[in-house]
């Protein structure tokens, strides 16, 4: 594991998705991995943490994660627009070797066998909750996040850190047609000192 | 209803969430209407089109869209920053004047009995349908959406132009503790020429 990736604490997890950005679900089934672009992913619950995330009936990864039961939510970054891009366009069930066309390089966590994305900036291992319901009617996954991890350039100390960081890693919010944001400036609704006020009342 | 504001075409109407911006959820019932704001909003579907959103068993809101089975989804700009830090943490309950205090217009659209934030950049009209095992055991509410509008200053033909529009249009994307990002740099992950080729072959 690259010595910038550090472990969040569980009970910060969900501000790595908070601000909605663009993410890539990986999923390992029988020794076959594979890696797809999801918009429509978002956090559900602080404690334990839980995670949403809609999959298509037709996505080779869906059909790995009803199998094996975990998957991987990663946060891309500028610098992996056109991975980004392409795992969201290309099939594994039409290129058996997507990944690599992809430029796609993974790495694993000790104790979870699971297929991590190198490159990105936050990682969220999840365990699937079974909702068949949901899975048939909606394409509606949830995910219990059982362990989560950042890269510490652009997210230390339980705050993204992207007025910082190199431009190259800001998180994608896609839109459609190959068409994508860039997340942008900071801006806090209280001031330091209201804060610390709010705090001390509540 | 404002010279600026159009209907966007239902097919278009998740592309108003697609890039992960907070919302502010707003609903009426027996003459009461509350706003408050939501960080976990998603799009779900296309067509029909449809979202979820996470809704805390406190919130005042919650109730009257349990009642009324109906309610609004809309992406707050930048200009909005304080209104949508501070209807998320007041509540209609301890304040019954508490949209007057937060500096919340309302307005009207024809055929929707609902109240309308004024001075968002987006709109969705959404019809709850009522998932009682999401809503009691995940705080989780689906809205198909019926009706969908966009200001034309930031969103037309079906495309955000936060690249055009003043900064003040951009969405925002909250973090924690009063913290928030607005949405930045637009970005291409196919060039214009390759997209047109990939239309061709598909």
């Amino acid at each position: 594991m690259d010595q910038h990736i550090a472990p969040v604490p569980l009970d910060k997890a969900s501000r790595l998705l908070n601000h909605g950005p663009t993410v890539l679900v990986s999923a390992r089934h029988a020794g076959m991995d594979n890696v797809m672009a999801a918009a429509w992913a978002c956090a559900l619950d602080y404690a334990p943490p839980k995670l949403t995330v809609v999959l298509d009936k037709i996505a080779k990864t869906r059909t790995l994660i009803e199998q094996s039961g975990t998957f991987v939510i990663q946060v891309p970054t500028v610098a992996q627009l056109k991975l980004t891009y392409q795992v969201g366009h290309c099939s594994l069930t039409d290129d058996p070797n997507k990944l690599q066309h992809c430029g796609v390089g993974l790495f694993s966590i000790a104790d979870h066998d699971l297929p991590f994305v190198s490159g990105c900036s936050a990682w969220l291992a999840c365990k699937l909750m079974r909702e068949s319901h949901n899975q048939q009617t909606y394409d509606l996954f949830i995910g219990e996040i059982v362990g989560a991890w950042a890269d510490t350039r652009v997210f230390a100390n339980g705050h993204w850190n992207f007025e910082a960081a190199a431009p190259a890693w800001r998180s994608l919010h896609y839109i459609a047609g190959g068409h994508f944001y860039a997340i942008g400036e900071a801006m806090n609704a209280v001031k330091e000192r209201e804060k610390g006020d709010q705090e001390k009342t509540k």
